[in-house]
């Protein structure tokens, strides 16, 4: 099946569509949404007693197609490709990895650029807002209807460890372990002024239109303003010094003019100009504002009590030079999931890409990994 | 004169026209520019000896007007006025404090609102590129027709800090002693990303229009995202903490909608709003272009090399939370001045303000730079 080493092979992204009126999901706004359509993909086979399930959460702007290809031609794989696989961190002749598309995003799952069944048109702005428990509900309910009781592991990196954290908030017996990486249980008023940034470029682009752009020009200037000032924030100081330092664009003195010129604006015109192909502006509007809002502290604005839940054992891991999330955000994690007396370890890695390290260091990953999914939790056993 | 204690009273900005056609400044890039008009201001009284004048050269976006109060219902003084005026560091009763705003500004001095003498419009882009080097022989014009030979002291913030290492580098016995504040010798690639950003925002709205806007509606909304993207750079994570928080604005719970609701948000849009009633957004594409230019190291790449003709005594001036302008880099100055054998001293001052702390840390300023002033160099003495 597989045409390379390690690979999964070709892969077919699926969907599932519940919450049908009347049933539809309640969300934490109060407001009600379906149908839902999640689209997923799997990797391994469910094992007779359905318990080697693992859950992978994607980022901000991820989507289901964590590893493998579509087709043979596909020039790249899925977005966690070097994690997924035979014989990976988590190895596919073991588990069966399980990856969805976030509600409210773009990329198969309902979202703001959905059709609403009430009135024929794209939701726009009539899409309800989101949160990561409403992510996490939607994704409870895929689960399910994989007939899967507990999961082995959920795992994600930045928005995708908001999710796990929920996860083990929220369906504390649903899993055995869970790895949230480079993430945090609330974040930072900086990372909200920049998520802001993003939305107010999106907004102030007159093709936005109050949301109402489907099937005309859309905003993909302010949504290109908006990745590049993320951009910025998942590579580090140092990466960016290595990666561009000070150097010039094919040539080696200026022109003294405003045509892009240093290697690192056009990095930043490229992610951008690349990005509008693939995202729906409002999707990111409704994903950063969930980002936004999520804060496990809440009610009571003190986080050992908002994990007070969580029973399943932890792997925790954050970037010595991640500034978006810092490895203090970790620390606070793992300091009261000690309280509670909960099973956690921590792993700080030393390295320079900053946020952008849970795409990149695969090796060290793999490695904590594979070791905390084999020696975690003694429930192990049953899962070849 | 003063109504104020320790205030220089009221002032009045002041302008110098010079590089009249056919005497025309020549640009670094090899273009020309004239006539040019500085605004300035000046505080205290030129000595018999005039070596007495110290000049403070503001930021990307400040004035000319440093100190005092244009009249007496103005709500505030100039933007260093806590450092300059009778018993303060700048001490008006012993020196002659000048203060100019930088070409290729909008608050007075030529840039791309001025009127271009040859079309009788304003310049806009046909105005040239002006590096930082070029804003100093400008200021070099305004100091020799103010009849100074030597200043006793050069001294800047941030942009107004690389102005300082220039003055000190192009003309090394034109002052007795520089101190560059929360500067560098070359911005990161970091800092050009940020830059890039602003400048991308300004020209993709749609009002900016080539930069021919004058007498149009203006590019507000995108110097205002320029301006948001700038003020998270001007602050730390943990003064935004301090700051702001996470708190709602006005309420407890959120609306679950995408209007301004974080008190962050809606600090950053109140500042993105006042901005661009003063400030103009060609002039903001010119300005932090040259800072993206500067780099002392060039053109051999070696920062020590660049530094080399540097006479005068240093106080070079960091802070702790900087994330913007780190400390790194005022440490690199330090030690290429050092290993030039330049009577350099060093402070990096513990502060929880970021790259802001230059406009707010005035007791811990104001006592380095007075023992400065007092006891470096041997020609002090002829000051009063």
């Amino acid at each position: 099946m597989s045409s390379e080493q390690g690979s999964v092979g070709i892969v077919e992204t699926q969907y599932y569509t519940f919450a049908e009126p009347p049933c539809q999901l309640e969300l934490e706004c109060g407001r009600k949404l379906g149908p839902i359509t999640l689209a997923y993909e799997t990797y391994g086979k469910l094992n007779a007693g359905k318990s080697n399930a693992i859950l992978v959460i994607h980022a901000l702007t991820g989507d289901a197609h964590a590893a493998g290809r579509h087709s043979p031609s596909d020039r790249k794989p899925g977005w966690w490709d070097k994690m997924i696989g035979p014989g990976k961190a988590f190895d596919t002749d073991r588990y069966f990895v399980i990856c969805s598309n976030s509600v409210g995003g773009c990329q198969g799952s309902t979202g703001p650029s959905s059709i609403n069944p009430e009135t024929g048109r794209p939701y726009g702005l009539e899409f309800p807002m989101v949160t990561i428990g409403d992510m996490v509900n939607a994704q409870k309910a895929l689960i399910d209807h994989l007939g899967i009781e507990q999961l082995a592991c959920v795992v994600g990196g930045s928005m995708g460890g908001m999710q796990v954290l929920q996860w083990a908030t929220t369906y504390p017996d649903k899993m055995r372990l869970f790895i949230p990486i480079a993430s945090t249980a609330r974040l930072s008023p900086q990372a909200i002024a920049f998520d802001a940034v993003g939305r107010h470029a999106i907004m102030a682009d007159p093709n936005w239109n109050k949301g109402n752009y489907y099937g005309a020009n859309s905003p993909s200037s302010g949504l290109s303003i908006a990745r590049m000032v993320g951009h910025i924030t998942y590579l580090s100081d140092t990466s960016m010094h290595t990666k561009f330092g000070r150097d010039l664009k094919d040539k080696v003195t200026p022109d003294y003019d405003f045509v892009t010129e240093f290697q690192v604006e056009s990095y930043l015109n490229y992610q951008g100009d690349e990005f509008v192909k693939r995202f729906d502006a409002n999707s990111y509007l409704y994903l950063s504002k969930a980002m936004d809002y999520f804060d496990l502290s809440q009610p009571e604005g003190e986080l050992r009590k908002g994990l007070s839940a969580v029973q399943a054992a932890a792997l925790v891991i954050s970037f010595s030079s991640d500034w978006l999330f810092p490895s203090y955000m970790s620390k606070e994690i793992v300091s009261a999931l000690r309280r509670n007396n909960v099973d956690v370890s921590y792993a700080e890695i030393q390295s320079d890409y900053g946020h952008d390290a849970f795409l990149l260091e695969f090796d060290t990953l793999s490695r904590l990994i594979t070791n905390f999914l084999e020696y975690a939790g003694p429930r192990n056993s049953d899962e070849r």
